[in-house]
């Protein structure tokens, strides 16, 4: 994730000139000196560091961006937020709900500025859904549904934990598709259709057992390959969800559809610039979905980029993530999904994953603002 | 449903001509002498009844087929089973499950040639899709999803029973759509799949109260409107099912998707001439989903019909459900699904509307043979 | 053909109840008595005959329908009207634009009722393209395009002529995709937007030579395999037409679209029951290509059939245009397209093949009505 | 333009870590000083010219990009060549051939590496397209059409020439349609299938007069509007082309298809990240089109974005060819497609715009290398 949060910060300035701050790539944290060193020549960081303590105790650095494995999340942060620094933090918040609540906590008492990573809200056609919903078009609300499927852990063959694996390893990850995928899914829908109540879940590991990399021994896998739920949202209506790492022939299917008395709205990442749209008020004989390209100036985000039918991509989601958050710096509001927001998908994953040890429904405890 | 059977009998001669048996349409039965005469005119029944227990008496009377609402598939069909008669049923079995077991257990004792309309299974597409799971390409199976999307109950000035609304009439139905709806979705999946062990479900009554059209009164609506579940099946996969009549934009959107460790199948009712199918086997630069065009006279059914790349429609699976049964008239073997089969389906639903009443994981009792 | 048109005859009366004419099938009439037998025994014709001329001079019969090849369409139907027989012949009306006049002559002269079976036109999706366009909510046409693209023909091996194939023999067709494929284009594309003044045409023949069935030997190969042109029509709009069975991949895509200042509509006969829609007064952030189902009540022929998102297939097609050709008999008006209409499309596609033979642009001579 | 290009520089190297050279913003130059100095400030150029003479003089420019509008690529372009510059020039080449032909011969006696930014070449999927070409796949091509609808022009109120609308104006532009979309299409068919031998064309302006920005007065308009040609390619296939700005519905809709004997390509610009594949070669059940997401790390230029799933948008295209060209710099190859390659396309538009003036087939002088 390293390199898309560069990106964007590296970008943003071009495509969004009128704002006032400009980030500046100070120092790239990592904890080998060849790959810090690497990267920071690579992608024109002004200098490297290998220890994150030592980062974070630096006058010049303003924001830390922690890209680490969830489980550094909460001591990271913490400390980051102690010394009085802003925080931008991959999602998902946290390993645990309970260390989600002390960062939460410890950027309240800091008082510095915060966000996480959820970037899909940013991508164009997602926001656009967003500002129909709000307007209140779709009247009331029956169905909430969303999936998240990939298909890159198949093969039995593949090992847990390590470089580029640590998805798999439960330590760092503290659950599979729960934190990974189905965080993303839940992150959306209550930023769409509000507070999710209460959960019926269940889990599956399909390969128990795979080589760890660090060990290089067969160790019990125990991250969650699959992970699916139905609840009840605050305002009523039913939601569906499922997240797998074992749906063959989609890489990062990532869907959702919301149904209302009026209108209906499906979206999917695949085709990341179209949002579909069903109007029940569009004249009867020629009513239909609306396959909506949002690539218009007058769409989210668009004017600041190409004429009328040129796409965008996956990263340009993270440009706009920092454009906003430095619009936020230059107005003082918060810039969502701040640490708080992203608690109450927390709420969700662990009593999702509850659910599904227990088999039995769980009460989220989500309080939406 | 009369005129989807009736056209299946009718049709059938024509398209099937080297069956050896073929349906003669001797009478028609309505509660009204104006319908049954009307509807076996237009139709060209040779003559009429307005009393099934008549019906089945009548000597010239081979088969029977029963299209009324649920509540009364019991009585007739066991009284038909008495006389003799072979039964075509329309889905699902039975208004309860304890009824679909006497009905099961009445054409078993009386010999009778006996077959659910669970038409969806004699689209071709759909069959292909059996014969490829069939073939072992699939591998392993990890995941098993479907839905049955309706929007057609939506307003709340649609009255309840009587006259073409009896299917919200829980008296009639037995059930919302979780009978209507989801039991296609079921009897697909145990078709394909294999058993369903045991499920955790939903289910909601979004319309609390509706006119009835018998009183004229406004009275309490036992149906559920929305059902959704998730579940394991035998074979160790996951299932995750939903269907509802609250999802604007949707006619009558039956979609399935099967989830192996070497192919994907997906398929959708409102494209139902086609089939999707991934293969992770082909070449990795021009691996994708493929939309085949189920027309080809080597694909089921298709070449009894046109040339390739035209479509059939809906009825044409009630053709091919007549002429299976037709066929099974001259080998002997059952017509699947039978009633046997079709009491497994059954039994899902009732564990499914068990499990959303206790707010718990329901065991089936399926036993696929 | 005999087959969709018998089926269109026995069906008709079924979903059509209230038309006052019903057809019944008194003869049908192949060269061979085994083949004419045959078909007569499995589609329920009354008797059959073997030659065409005591057809039509039997006095129980009050419409031929004629299926031959292109070049026995005129014998036929000149003589058949002067027997004062009402006509249904198969498209295109004729082999050449000479044969096609004596027979639209031959019709008018005897006052016999007539049509083409221009099927396409009488697809709900198409008819209700037809309607939008006729509402005139297109605003000023910039274009129309279509294509018509099979792949059966590109195997060497095929042969030419007789049994099943005389379509790829030029005595018996006339010529190849222009009067088979294209000849359907033009008659949706006139009689959505109006005449077409002239033509740039070209054509070819990719296979020089086959195996002539008849004969058994290799013979050249006199059809086209493949013909474009682009046009002006008279509303001022380009059009672009392609037909091919060189298209590896395309059973039998037809498709049209057609651009108006406010609104355009595509279709394609893959998707049948689906018409594409685009209105530029929707509002401009929810602005899209409509996929509208074509199977609600209240869109044309659709009140006959299911219940909304239920499909039909192909030959639905043909039961419209026996229904269409019935009302007409009540009421008198010409059953569209008569020989007079399909007379204008024969008119285009003769000039687009003197086009092609003549490397330069040619004027069609249509004049609509 | 300015725009993509720009971006293009500063990304290539974030992106292509590994090649040896690296572009250096040294100066941006545009007429009025505002606009140039804003430019350099957003975008980060070192320095900023008003007058283009000034800026090849100068020593630390080794390359020069030409953004500026068509009609003045030639005096530009020949005169940097003149002072050794690297050329990379957008595309139409030219405004006429002979201004092609002039620039070809400048760049070729200077010797300095030139490129023309027909950026759709490096779309992953087309460049995915041309490798499954040249790999003899398909077999004996027959069919190869492509189109590019746009239709931002509808609205008569649109001035022609001057700020942001010099591409209505004939004499910046030098055609409509034809040098602006038709270009891509046919560089991109000739790179492809080959080269154009023949071609019959038609072109329209259906808006003839429109207020001029410069002189504030209605004037004829002078560029196409819409251009349609059929042709011939080398290899025999037949070719169907059609650009226009009036396709209601359609932003920048570019699509292409190839049909061979065995295997099928489809691609459109909306869904740029997809190619559809036919393999007649499949299991005939299984047969389809395959819809393949080309976002994995063996497909083209995919290693160096995201993970398998995650689209990339319009402007990679660009950064693509900055790589390529900077790669061609380490290698001393041509960097396709060059002045010389380009000017192979400007012969088809000047041999469409004249078959659509003489209402004739013209040849195109196409020498392929």
């Amino acid at each position: 994730m390293g390199r898309t949060h560069s990106n964007g910060y590296k970008r943003v300035s071009d495509f969004f000139p009128t704002l006032t701050h400009r980030p500046i790539l100070k120092a790239v944290c990592a904890r080998t000196p060849d790959r810090a060193k690497g990267f920071a020549e690579q992608w024109g960081y002004e200098s490297f560091e290998t220890d994150w303590k030592v980062l974070i105790e630096r006058d010049d650095i303003d924001a830390v961006d922690i890209c680490t494995p969830n489980a550094s999340h909460a001591e990271i942060a913490i400390a980051a937020a102690a010394k009085g620094k802003m925080i931008l933090c991959e999602k998902p918040l946290s390993k645990t709900l309970q260390e989600g609540q002390a960062m939460t906590d410890a950027v309240k008492k800091a008082g510095v500025k915060n966000t996480v990573w959820y970037n899909y809200r940013r991508i164009p056609a997602v926001t656009l859904a967003k500002q129909i919903i709000d307007s209140g078009k779709l009247g009331k609300i029956f169905h909430y549904r969303a999936n998240f499927l990939q298909d890159w852990t198949i093969s039995p063959e593949l090992p847990q934990g390590g470089d580029g694996l640590w998805r798999l390893d439960v330590d760092a990850a503290g659950s599979g598709v729960t934190g990974d995928l189905l965080a993303h899914c839940i992150d959306t829908a209550m930023w769409l259709n509000g507070g999710i109540k209460n959960v019926s879940a269940m889990t599956e590991t399909f390969i128990k057992e795979r080589v760890h990399q660090a060990s290089g021994k067969v160790q019990k896998v125990g991250i969650d390959d699959a992970c699916l739920f139905h609840c009840r949202f605050e305002n009523g209506s039913l939601g569906l969800f499922e997240s797998t790492r074992y749906a063959r022939g989609h890489k990062a299917l990532y869907t959702f559809e919301i149904n209302g008395e009026h209108v209906s709205i499906r979206w999917d990442l695949h085709n990341m610039n179209r949002l579909e749209y069903f109007d029940h008020g569009d004249d009867s004989i020629v009513r239909g979905w609306r396959s909506i390209l949002v690539t218009d100036g007058d769409q989210p985000y668009m004017d600041k980029w190409w004429v009328p039918g040129l796409s965008i991509g996956y990263e340009h989601s993270f440009v706009h993530q920092v454009a906003d958050f430095l619009k936020c710096l230059e107005t003082g509001d918060p810039c969502a999904p701040t640490f708080a927001d992203a608690l109450e998908t927390q709420k969700v994953c662990e009593a999702v994953l509850e659910s599904a040890a227990s088999l039995s429904w769980k009460d989220t405890g989500v309080k939406m603002p």
